[in-house]
C-alpha cells in the first residue's frame, strides 16, 4: 500500500515538474552556455519573472518570448536557407518552364550564377519566391518543404539544414518553456516554410510561428476544399512589420525578444517598451571558425543600428565565440 | 510522514485532473443542454477523439476547435454588437467632427435613423468602421472597447452585452478544454474588438482569437513605440476568408467547428474535409421568446445554404428552443 502510494506520488512529482510549477531555474538547463554575463542575464531575468511572490513576477499567460529564426535559431550563411530552397525549386521546376532558360532571374539560377541573381535585388527575389512558393495547395507546399529538407545539404557542412540550428538556443527555448514561457518564432522567413518542421526541430507548434506570407485562396476542387497559394504578397514580417505581426498573431506584447540583426530592432524595441521586467538579446555572429563572423557590413543579417541600440540600452549581446561552448550539436559527435 | 505523503498525493491527483489526463467526458459538464441528439453527438465525438487507444483518438495538440462568435457564442440581434459599438462611437466622437451633421452615413447615425444607415450597404458600414475603429493606438482602442462594455446596455434586455453570451456554449467551451481541446474564436467580427474581453468571458486568450482586421503601423512617438490603427482593411475573416484566417493563425486544420450562419459554411467544410473524426455544428436560432428566431431570410446571420449542407452532410444542428435549458445565465437568477 505504502509502495503504491509512493509510486503514485512519484508520478505526481513528475507531473509537477512537467507542469512547470516547480521552477526549473536552478537546474543547469543551459549546458552549452559558458558562465558569463549573457548566461547570467538570462537566468536572472527568468528567475525574476518566474518567482511567485517576487517583485518582478509575471503570470505564465503573459510569459511570451519571441525568437527571430534566420541567424538567431539557425544559421543564415552563405545565404538564407529559404533562398537555397527557392533556387533548388527553380531547378526542379525548370523542365515545366522552358522559357526560364532565357528569362532572368531564372536563367542565372539555372546557370548557377548567384551573383547575377542577387544583383537583381529585391525584385528578382520576389519573382523567385512567387515562382517557387505559389501555385500549390498549402498541404502540397508543406510536403515539398519536408521533401527538400530530407535531401538538401548545406554547402559548407554537408549536413541537412535542420542540423544547423544552434544548440545553445535549443536549450534556451526549452529552458524558457520549463519556466512557463510560451515560445514563438517571429521571422522574416515564410510562415509556411517554417511550420512543417518548427515543432520537430524547435518544439514550437505551427500556431506559434509568425512569418512572412503570400495570399491564399479557399476553393473547392471536385468538392474537396483546398487553400491555394497565390503569387501575391500578403505580409512581410520584417523590421517594423515584426511588432505588427506579433500584435496580429499573439495580441499580447512579449516580455522577451531574441534576434540577431537590424531586422529585429523594432521587435526588441516593442518588447522592451512594456511595463515590468523585460529582456532583449542579440546573437552576435563572431565565430568565423565554428560558424560565421559578420555584422555591420553584411548583406545577410546586417547587425548595425540594432547593435548600437543594444549597447545604449544595455540589451544582452551574445558573443557567439565566447559565450557558446558549442554552436551545433553535431560538433560534439 | 504518511499524512504529508497523502497531502502531496492529493495535490498530485488535483494536478492530474487539471492537466486533462483524466478524461472529463463522463461528468456532466453540459448541464444547460437537454438530453437529445445534439448533446449526444457532442459527447460521442469528444469521447471518440479523447479516448486513448480508441480508433478515433486524436493527439491533444491536434484537438483544435473553432467557434464563430456573433450568433454562435453570443447574440447578434437586433444588430451585430460591434455595430452598436460603432454607432455609439460616432455619437461620442461627433463633437470633434461637426461635418458629420451633414455627411452620410454619420448624419443618419446621429439622428438615430438606423434604416438609412443600413440602406447605405457595405460601403456605409466600412465608412463607419474606419471612422470609429482607426486613428488610435492598439492599446487605446482596447481601452475604448472595455469602457464601452462597462457602460453600454443591450436595447432589449437592458444588460451589458457580455451578459448576452450563451450559457450552453460557455459550458461547451469548458467541456472541450477539459478534454484537451484548444478553443479558438474565428469570427467575422474585429479581432481587436474581441480580444479585450474574450479571455474574461470565454476563457479564450488573445492569441486564440482570429477575426477581421484593419492594418496597423509601427511608429515611435517621442521614442515610445506604438502600433497605430489605420483606416485600411487588412483582412475580412468571413465566408471563404475563414479557412484562410485559420490557416494563417493556427496552421493546422481544426477537427471541430461551430457556427450559426452561411458565413461559417466554408469553415465547416474545411474542418470536416480532414481525415479522421470530425465535428461540425450549427446553432439554429429558433427561440423567439428567450432569444430570437431567424434563419433563411434574415439580413443578420442568414442561415440558408449552410442549413441545407448541414442536413445533407448530417452535421449537428442545435435547435436552440429544444436543445437548450437556458440561453443566458441570467435567466436562472
Amino acid at each position: 500500500m505504502k509502495r503504491k502510494l509512493i509510486r503514485v506520488c512519484a508520478f505526481g512529482i513528475l507531473l509537477l515538474l512537467a507542469s512547470g510549477l516547480v521552477n526549473a531555474q536552478d537546474a543547469d538547463l543551459l549546458p552549452s552556455w559558458n558562465d558569463g554575463a549573457s548566461k547570467q542575464a538570462i537566468t536572472r531575468f527568468v528567475k525574476e519573472v518566474a518567482t511567485t511572490g517576487g517583485s518582478g513576477f509575471v503570470q505564465p499567460a503573459e510569459r511570451i518570448a519571441v525568437f527571430d529564426n534566420d541567424g538567431t535559431l539557425w544559421s543564415e550563411q552563405p545565404m538564407y536557407f529559404q533562398l537555397a530552397f527557392a533556387l533548388d525549386r527553380v531547378k526542379a521546376l525548370a523542365p515545366q518552364h522552358p522559357e526560364w532558360k532565357k528569362e532572368q532571374p531564372f536563367k542565372a539560377v539555372l546557370e548557377g550564377d548567384l551573383k547575377t541573381v542577387l544583383a537583381g535585388g529585391e525584385h528578382a527575389l520576389v519573382e523567385l519566391v512567387m515562382a517557387t512558393h505559389a501555385g500549390t495547395t498549402t498541404e502540397e507546399f508543406a510536403q515539398i518543404v519536408n521533401d527538400w529538407l530530407d535531401t538538401a545539404r548545406h554547402p559548407r557542412t554537408g549536413r541537412p539544414y535542420t542540423d544547423m540550428v544552434f544548440q545553445p538556443m535549443l536549450e534556451l527555448l526549452a529552458y524558457l518553456r520549463a519556466n512557463g514561457f510560451k515560445t514563438y518564432i517571429v521571422s522574416g522567413g515564410g510562415i509556411e516554410f517554417m511550420r512543417p518542421w518548427a515543432e520537430r526541430i524547435y518544439g514550437i507548434p505551427p500556431e506559434q510561428v509568425v512569418g512572412s506570407s503570400i495570399k491564399t485562396k479557399y476553393e473547392l476542387r471536385d468538392s474537396e476544399p483546398v487553400l491555394v497559394r497565390l503569387p501575391e504578397i500578403n505580409f512581410i514580417d520584417d523590421k517594423a512589420g515584426k511588432p505588427v505581426g506579433i500584435n496580429q498573431h499573439i495580441g499580447r506584447r512579449p516580455i522577451a525578444a531574441f534576434g540577431n540583426s537590424d531586422g529585429d530592432l523594432q521587435m526588441l524595441q516593442w518588447t522592451t517598451a512594456g511595463d515590468g521586467a523585460r529582456f532583449a538579446l542579440l546573437v552576435h555572429h563572431t565565430d568565423a571558425e565554428r560558424e560565421w563572423a559578420y555584422d555591420r557590413k553584411s548583406s545577410i543579417g546586417r547587425l548595425d543600428k540594432a547593435l548600437d541600440e543594444a549597447h545604449a540600452k544595455k540589451w544582452t549581446v551574445v558573443d557567439m565565440k565566447k559565450d557558446w561552448k558549442v554552436v551545433y550539436s553535431f560538433e560534439r559527435l
